[in-house]
């Protein structure tokens, strides 16, 4: 298993006027996890847009436990699981300090450029995923 | 069962640069496809909350089959299958003329206005919920 | 000059804390505004796009007069007062019943479709509004 | 003058389908910087509206020069340039490196939690920013 986690500080316009987060901008909040786990994994999505594959969204799902309020400073925890086959699964937890507010996942596929064939995943992330697994599998053994 | 439709443009600021309808745009057609069903049962949502009462989302899943575009009229189906008892269950689909794009469903709960405490479910809700219950029921069994 | 109205319906997520509409909201309201404008104008700006053309903005100004509220359906008035030349200018007001809430304009170019060169700003479109622009000043004269 | 920087990276959210960042959200930046901006100043806007006090924007203008991608890490510079009176105006540029992309302003007033009725800038503040003018006017003699 591959854990990430990135910072994120809730701005002006994703409150709404019950005073906390409107719920669609957590799915937001899920991509900038998303994004920094796989930069931090060595392979922006960035570079793998333009290597010419895309990882469209195919479900993502939300559930909330808390809201959270303007100016805080949430972390987004990402979950990468097990190595993609067809389809990505990433599962996403906000917390606040030690509170978990939300939890979620998204699926994606890999497709070509236009959207509308699907690829294998490319070979450079499936080897920076299974180098990382590696490494968690033996973090994990010796703790 | 209560079904209700109603009409999103697709706007520009809806779009990423996959071309494409954004996934967490599609959480915001939800909202605008509760928003129309409520205010036709008789009972804005505007209404409900200057009454007190809040229906935060407690849960919100969405699953893709098909991309939307830029310009394109797109009809949203909210589906009411069941009267709420403490949560309120909505379905969703977003349609492009003969074809389903998307499917999801939101659950809320029902709260006080500082969203702190869970009440019931307004009795003009519930009775208006009812009362065109009865009319789908009756319509069902007349066609 | 050339005067349309659309109607938007103020939305939840386009809400803030502070219970009225985020001013980032207002551009998207302008957007709106001219996107039907342009349609009605008798060429949708989706067309002009597939055409190869884009009209990216260069300016938007805003200036708020008092606040709009969730739910509320507002009127968003569209002028373009004069012919294109490098440049297009279109004025906006936004109106709740008979108080204007907010103004602006936005300044657009006309480039290729990769956003990098000036071009001219396509015939049809010119053609267009010449006649509207001849319409409404046969329709003042009568008046 | 007081001058800030903050860093925005920008979304997949935030790009539209032209392939760059919609024009919107660029207020969405400017209120980073001026959120950052406060902060650094020693009174944050959360802390400010806490204390009754709202900054509603009364105007906002955009001039873009080069179009901001999707991943970039910008800069957003904002520019306190005077001791607000009733209205709080700031001035902002985004860099990509050494070229600016777009530059802007808002104007503020400071009202009542309401946003009802307008009010005095709070005393805090006025120190704080004084105090910070100081300091930029020592640093530029000396410098």
């Amino acid at each position: 298993m591959i854990r990430h986690e990135t910072r994120v500080r809730v701005r002006y316009p994703d409150t709404d006027q019950m005073g906390v987060v409107y719920h669609g901008r957590y799915l937001e909040y899920f991509e900038t996890g998303r994004t920094e786990l796989l930069r931090d994994l060595g392979l922006a999505y960035a570079t793998i847009e333009a290597g010419g594959i895309l990882l469209p969204v195919l479900e993502a799902h939300l559930v909330m436990r808390r809201p959270a309020r303007y100016d805080e400073l949430l972390t987004v925890v990402s979950f990468l699981r097990e190595l993609p086959t067809a389809r990505l699964h990433i599962d996403y937890e906000i917390h606040r300090d030690d509170e978990i507010l939300a939890t979620g996942a998204t699926v994606h596929a890999f497709t070509t450029a236009d959207g509308m064939r699907p690829v294998r995943p490319p070979r450079a992330f499936m080897e920076l995923m299974e180098r990382e697994m590696m490494k968690g599998r033996g973090m994990r053994e010796e703790g």
